[in-house]
């Protein structure tokens, strides 16, 4: 009998689940749509029903544990609170309802921390005892990892490097106020940093050409590598928030390397080159030269559901 | 016999000594002219004789450790890394060349993380897991604990608050960058601050009757008290840039008290009462009601070297 943990990555349309081995091979996969659960409590009975339909298929695994990723979770109350993006209002202890559905050990953290967990357990940061890891999707998420453990906080809220206030007055974030981070450093902020300069500039630019909505972080990578300027600086500007951030953290941990991983990371040298010039020219000159940033090292589609399985993982190595 | 431990606090002018036990209690004391000693070999020899001549005074005492609190220093590597303000120059492996000839298990950290030591051990942090304690003094120094434990990161030099970036283009900072967070919420912060203000207002201030040399935290202070407005002023953009460092630091860790220590914390409610203010305001509102801004609990003059002392103190509990 093979050993499994069920990875479980809760969004707000569709939970993806995966039977993940000790070496962070997924031997069986699953879905549920999250939205059909107007109730927890119906949710939990729907994912005890999946994981002994998808036990049944395979014989040859034993489920040894659950590892749940879901926006605004909490590592230390088993917890989701609040999620905007769910129909499960207030505070819900998923842990403790999953433990008691299916007998099975749970736990549970947010998409960032989990993607901390499979690096350090399946991905490229295997032996690394200090590092980050920054999710730059439509917001940026953070994962801090000191000395081979995640960083929960007294709250099971911290790593939100995403919320740090870097323009006093900025620009407004979803969380109500202004100049945070992410609205600057992430995929989000790379389209607002390009509407910024269409309206400062008057460089032609193929981006004038789309209608507002139209204009995403793709589209202006792929116009930064045709040499189009306005998408060449919004690239750059967007590189340098984060290497501002990256210089921001480096102070607090001193990691060894900082991993970025997500939608804007696939940018490759176009991003990394730039982030890595303008990390080691903004950080505090004793932390130059002493980290490296680096791309994730797990596959996208599969980082979610690997890394909330490593919860479980983690506690048995 | 009572097992002490030595705690030595290593300063530019001056190293102080003292003989402190499980509780804290400082037993004996000592200095010597860091100055006098243009090597550190000769340092360390004059050191042991120090501490052989104070154990003669004081038979019914038993060294166990050395604990050293000095600037530049470098946990992990048990070294002093390039001090400006010490002749000492490069890199001194101060911890090898104690223990060699000392015969005691001898560690060494920055003067800030000898304060959460300290706090930890001595402290109003006895019992609390998760803390940050920030030192407000010339500059702006900090210590970080998550989960029990002071974070150093992969160098060794983790936890530098003072030189997070929070106005891009700000102030000249010692450390050759601009804008960092020391500049504005410190001693000297709150002094340019002052001296910004009295360059673009136009109210009377009694600070306008002191030459530039002269205007120091302690008389903004006093001024600030007697109604002076440039000086309330001061005061307050300094604890609103305090609070945005407290703000900007809650994202990473999560801590449940944030301790303040150090001269411009002397300052009172005058200060806590706009930091809470601010930091409730600025704080990431997931973050809101979470943490405690709290005054340090050691006495300031003993504060060094018991935080010193309690680098062994804490590895024996």
């Amino acid at each position: 009998m093979k050993e499994v943990v069920a990875g479980v990555d809760i969004g707000g349309t569709n939970t993806v689940i995966g039977f993940v081995d000790a070496e962070g091979v997924i031997h069986a996969g699953g879905n549920l749509s999250t939205p059909d659960y107007a109730l927890a409590d119906d949710f939990v009975i729907a994912l005890d029903a999946k994981l002994k339909e998808m036990m049944a298929e395979n014989s040859g695994l034993k489920l040894i544990g659950i590892g749940i990723g879901a926006p605004n979770a909490n590592f230390n109350k088993g917890t989701i609170e609040l999620a905007p993006n769910l129909r499960w209002k207030g505070i819900i202890p998923l842990v403790r309802m999953t433990e008691e559905a299916t007998g099975l050990r749970t736990r549970i953290t947010n998409d960032a921390n989990a993607a901390a967990l499979g690096e350090m357990i399946f991905g490229a940061a295997k032996g690394v005892k200090d590092f980050i890891i920054l999710t730059l999707g439509t917001g940026l998420g953070s994962g801090f990892v000191v000395d081979g453990e995640v960083v929960y906080g007294h709250t099971g809220f911290a790593g939100e490097l995403g919320h740090m206030i870097v323009v006093e007055g900025g620009r407004v974030c979803g969380c109500g106020r202004r100049g945070c981070l992410e609205t600057y450093a992430s995929a989000t902020g790379l389209v607002r940093t390009a509407l910024s300069l269409l309206s400062d500039r008057r460089d032609d630019s193929t981006l004038r050409e789309l209608r507002g909505s139209e204009i995403t972080s793709r589209r202006i990578a792929e116009a930064a590598a045709a040499g189009d300027l306005i998408a060449q600086k919004a690239l750059d500007q967007t590189a340098r928030m984060i290497a501002l951030g990256i210089a921001n953290s480096v102070i607090f941990s001193s990691p060894e390397v900082i991993y970025l991983f997500g939608g804007l990371a696939n940018a490759g040298e176009a991003l990394f080159g730039p982030v890595r010039k303008y990390a080691d020219e903004l950080v505090q000159p004793v932390f130059r030269g002493t980290f490296r940033v680096e791309p994730s090292g797990l596959p996208e589609v599969q980082a979610a559901v690997l890394g909330a399985s490593a919860l479980i993982w983690k506690e048995m190595k």
